[in-house]
């Protein structure tokens, strides 16, 4: 089901401060930035996956929440697979709660949905299903 | 300096527990199991990386404390580097202020170093120099 981590989502507070560490302090290479619904991401590859940067531009977002609460840090590790629909109802059958039953538009025009992390251990897992090169 | 991601440790309370989430739920595959000081660490390699499951054995352990503090979930991300002690002479200079001054042994005969967090955004990180292959 799951071939790679496609990124780990990063909850961050000002991204133009912290794309500056990676890229000036760790040397990673910043390759693009999305605008997304109420949240600044900036994808910085490592490997076959990625750091994904995440501001959020709505002080009552989930990211600034996730920040309030928790402060800043890794807020949730994304896994790739074929099949989101097909993961998601596997997941299902076997008793596991998401928060996405249905997949939503996600970065890069990926499919996206969330796992409940009640029952993934304190991790918050997020299923993407990559655009399709066609 | 940095070519991948070594793996991502998890913090967990009960690791033959949250083993099972993860080669039964999400059919990920269990590598190996190491004892190290104080605690007990799984590996379970996904894509070019893996996840690193770590279960104090000692209640007053950073692990056990990680988790009283902040609950289960994602504790840090390590970094392959080639040379550690370059990386981190190299750190030192940027004025990144370590944790550990010198590489220490971890899981699989590796170096590691911490990078102290508060000069990360919230991120622990750790530096990992594998064992070389002669």
């Amino acid at each position: 089901m799951i071939h790679k981590i496609a990124h780990i989502g990063v909850a961050v507070k000002n991204i133009e401060e912290v794309e500056k560490f990676y890229s000036e302090i760790l040397k990673m290479e910043i390759h693009d930035r999305e605008q997304l619904k109420e949240i600044k991401a900036t994808f910085i590859p490592v490997g076959d996956t990625a750091i994904e940067l995440l501001q959020s531009t709505n002080p009552e977002g989930v990211i600034s929440k996730f920040i309030e609460k928790k402060g800043e840090g890794v807020h949730h590790i994304a896994y790739q697979v074929d099949n989101i629909e097909k993961a998601l109802e596997d997941l299902k059958a076997k008793g596991v709660q998401l928060i996405d039953e249905k997949p939503r538009r996600g970065a890069h025009n990926s499919r996206v949905a969330f796992i409940n992390p009640k029952g993934t251990y304190g991790v918050l897992i997020e299923l993407v299903e990559p655009e399709k090169n066609h």
